[in-house]
């Protein structure tokens, strides 16, 4: 049963370059300080985490995500500073754990690390790694991370870094450890993986009904209680967008999506997004759009299903105006968020 | 003859770990959060630069200056935000052309990069990089960087890093071109790169009278105009310590600076710093320390001497505490700087 009071709410961005209001783009120097205003309005409203992606693309503003969750650290009080996900396949972990551990001092203990293989593979040529690597490049950085993570001098060697002798990296933290998330796109070898790290899990559900993720929630737990590992309540992150008219949400919210969509799909060879395909999703499937009513009732049926410890709503996809982004984030906050928690706790009641 | 009007003044820190009052150590994350308050504290006195240095050690905090520069960036009004320096060879230029170009968005175009070759070699063995290719290693980065600051398709190969084929970086930023200086320790031929690249020079003078750089400065001018390149007003980074009464101001620099002097001497085969070496250093050499009337003569003398467009003053040297090091930085912006601008002054009118 999910635990309500304990239940978080999320914001994550892409770094999707932001709109003028006459349609015109923004630069990704605009976008990144636009992301710095939303990341202090989720901090405003008590939104629990704040998360921002990485991307090595034109459409993107943000290829260094700590960075701009540096300058968000400085002008909040309370909202977690998480990256969406950080590519860990194709950067140094020694980096990695630099860059995150001086986040978290910034931050007096906000960071959230959470380590991802990546959906989109630009970086792999921008640094030099081979496509065919994919899955042995994670599993050894993943190694060489949780090594550093411990704080204490290092020994070790592996194929695709330099080996280090008993090294020690510095800043360490205060808490002595990073929070770290591993994310998860649906495969029951990297739910296994996290477990067996004894990481935490957030899972992407970016199309189709949430239902089908069960199974791997179930195996996580399964897992976890088998091995002895620590069990964490899971978190899913998923695309949406809210607006005060659910008529306005959906179009705004479709025209928006679905260029997102339809140009990613150029590289990956998916058909361009139909309106019908649109609507499945926001009905049925992982895209969570309309009004503060609406999106509050599917995000609660996906929290109890899911039994999730934390949601997070993927917002800004494509090119929305500032204004369109801010009202999502403020409707989100002050109507989403209390809906869902009075949802499911009618829920509970009945139950 | 010294443009007083378009002179720029800097606080440069390279993280040095904070003292409580009882002389206890703070952690590196407080000492973090110190470099923040300190970055606020220039800005609100109009120093024009603030500079953070790069240390993988235990007795420095920054590993990863930028993520400290990006916090700094938001609760900052006009200062520029540097490093002090970027240890180039042991880094990967597309990363760090990402991180600046970041920190350029989020401070309205204030980010200055400022690349060297590191003078500690903690970096070496932690990102696997062999001293043998110190040399080799700074050319051919500083090569791949230079490629990448003209903000468009780069194509290269080289022997320490995998090759780019057509491949663009993001963010772009909004003025086109990052502003670059390399930090010189004094060798001819880092003179002539610099030159040769067009990048802006500050030189490190951290011992022995600042005149035995002379020839090094001749030696850009002379070069730039044979060259054919642009010529830059010079800028200089030296240690200091200002304090209200100049006997203090000697014995908390000489405690400090000795400590921090003898602790790096120990690996590099220094012997322990005297008192007569100190005080040689304060009197003729280049340690700026004492009250704010001493440290503006000399300062005065240095940029009137080297014909200077800037001088950055490297304070917190050693476990000062927070208010040592603030009170050092009011002083430097309310009394040190007017006071060289009017020795200045004066000097031209005798001229």
């Amino acid at each position: 049963m999910v635990d309500i009071e304990h239940l978080q709410f999320g914001l994550e961005t892409f770094g999707d370059i932001v709109a003028n209001e006459d349609g015109s783009l923004q630069t990704a120097a605009a976008s990144i300080r636009q992301i710095v205003r939303e990341g202090k309005l989720a901090d405003d409203l008590g939104i629990d985490v704040f998360g921002v992606g990485e991307h090595h693309r034109p459409d993107y503003s943000v290829s260094s995500p700590e960075t701009v969750l540096a300058a968000i650290s400085a002008v909040t009080k309370q909202v977690k500073l998480a990256t969406a996900v950080t590519v860990l396949s194709s950067d140094d972990p020694v980096r990695v754990y630099e860059r995150f551990a001086t986040l978290d001092a910034l931050s007096n203990g906000r960071a959230q690390v959470m380590l991802g293989r990546g959906s989109f593979t630009e970086s792999f040529p921008l640094f030099g790694y081979d496509l065919t690597d994919y899955d042995d490049l994670f599993n050894e950085k993943l190694g060489l991370y949780d090594a550093l993570r411990n704080e204490k001098a290092v020994t070790w060697s592996g194929k695709f870094r330099a080996a280090l002798k008993n090294q020690e990296v510095y800043p360490k933290t205060e808490n002595g450890k990073l929070e770290t998330y591993i994310g998860i796109g649906g495969s029951p070898e990297s739910v296994i993986r996290a477990v067996n790290f004894g990481y935490k899990v957030i899972i992407a559900i970016i199309g189709g009904q949430a239902s089908r993720f069960k199974p791997y929630i179930e195996l996580y737990h399964a897992a976890a209680k088998e091995l002895g590992k620590p069990e964490f309540p899971i978190a899913v992150h998923s695309h949406g967008f809210i607006a005060d008219d659910e008529d306005e949400a959906v179009e705004v919210a479709f025209k928006n999506i679905k260029a997102n969509f339809d140009r990613i799909g150029l590289t990956r060879g998916w058909a361009p997004m139909s309106r019908e395909q649109f609507e499945g999703e926001t009905k049925v499937g992982s895209f969570y759009v309309g009004d503060p009513e609406t999106v509050a009732r599917r995000m609660a049926a996906t929290i109890d299903l899911l039994d999730l410890g934390r949601f997070d709503l993927v917002y800004g996809a494509g090119n929305q105006t500032a204004a369109q982004r801010e009202r999502m984030i403020e409707l989100y906050g002050t109507k989403v968020i209390p809906r869902v928690k009075e949802i499911l706790t009618e829920k509970a009641a009945v139950k």
